[in-house]
């Protein structure tokens, strides 16, 4: 039906659902009416990078009105920023996999009550590249962690769940195919490698702790890019796993910020 | 001493310190000018009760000019806000334990460049409260993971590490002396739960996934009163770790939002 899913048998005897952390709800918005037509989601860190990205599209796609002037459709939080163009919502998850997780419970749940068909979604932004020129966008086959296992472990009360962390197949070698008809655009498909900490989990010498030596990291570094990681970021395996259950067709590419 | 430990053995080393997510940096700015005098540095998730929280100590402490209009030390990133009153920082940390440790390691450098002595870090918040009445302030003793054990499990490269996650008790104390001043505060001290997600892994039953039953809910729950936790948020066990770790004096303390 390329309806979202929500796999939850609670949600349909509550009186109203509210998206806290958006600063929307079932009752107090008309969903349907301001979302039914969303066909793709962009999702990335920052907040001005997101509304920078809404106004880029804005005028991509040549609609009518000021594209400088999109309003945030989540001004009453401070949590997330959203912003829409045309088809288009562009929403920032900050930074990690806890805060993405509670923007993509939400987004998904509004998706559903907003009774959006065929949905995309596509992460952007920043990574640490592994082995690969600068300036390269990788799109993401396979989200991996921290031991190169493409897997999201989710604790569930206190039980671990282990969910899958693979990608849209299609949509990688589409947004690939689109990478080649511009010029100066490197681009490759790769696993990316998902790190719970910038500092120690990511290898990284410039930390407040670092207990390791240069060489065992680049020793670390070297095992991730033999095991087919080509970048490294903080939100990838829990974006995979939960459009993957939900029945969102995902993909996760991300270098500088360049838009495919 | 007194002062901030790093304990990262390349540091000295390196010719410049870039604070990327705070937009502050040991060749850019006069740090030991800049927050040589900081005794307190209180941090919360959202940046514009951070903002209202420097405000309100402002005008708190009596310092001269307009609380009102305090500038955002961090202006050049969206990532986090810090705001000064006096010798107390306000930090934003968004949500969650990788949002949180990417503003402490780098606070932690910031605090050790500047020289600072005697920094006592306090986190505040809001929490949901486990068999407490409502608008309680619950000061943690201790942070346990969602298996109720007072440790928080560091990934560093694919080595997990364990830390310990107790808070400084003398500081504790002395919140709690603090609240008996003012009439209609209801405080305490318990341990404090972390997870890493909002939905599923705090028992809630209205995120886009559920899989277990309000009577499993309510289990657990039970099984962590029992454990003595009294309150459920997503990062203190990182706080008290790095914190502990680096020789800050540190506690966590959260409800409504409202100050000790």
């Amino acid at each position: 039906s390329g309806l979202v899913h929500v796999k939850n048998p609670h949600l349909d005897s509550m009186e109203e659902d509210v998206l806290y952390h958006l600063d929307l709800g079932t009752k107090t918005h008309n969903l349907p009416a301001m979302f039914g037509d969303i066909k793709f989601v962009c999702v990335g860190g920052s907040p001005n990078r997101m509304r920078a990205f809404a106004q880029f599209m804005h005028k991509e796609l040549g609609l009518t009105g000021d594209g400088e002037d999109l309003a945030d459709i989540c001004a009453g939080t401070d949590r997330y920023a959203m912003y829409r163009a045309g088809p288009v919502l562009s929403i920032s998850h900050g930074m990690g996999i806890p805060s993405i997780s509670i923007m993509l419970h939400e987004l998904i749940k509004l998706l559903h009550h907003a009774k959006c068909r065929d949905v995309t979604i596509i992460r952007i932004g920043t990574s640490g590249g592994l082995g690969i020129e600068a300036g390269s966008v990788v799109i993401t086959d396979t989200a991996v962690d921290s031991s190169f296992r493409p897997q999201f472990e989710q604790v569930v009360l206190d039980d671990v769940v282990v969910r899958s962390t693979e990608l849209d197949k299609d949509l990688a070698e589409e947004l690939l195919a689109c990478s080649k008809e511009i010029p100066d655009f490197p681009t490759l498909i790769g696993h990316t490698m998902c790190t719970y900490d910038f500092y120690e989990g990511k290898g990284r010498l410039d930390g407040a702790l670092c207990s390791f030596s240069s060489e065992k990291k680049l020793e670390y570094l070297k095992r991730a890019y033999d095991a087919g990681v080509r970048n490294i970021e903080m939100e990838s395996t829990a974006f995979a796993a939960l459009c993957g259950l939900c029945g969102l067709k995902g993909e996760s590419s991300r270098s500088r910020f360049r838009v495919l």
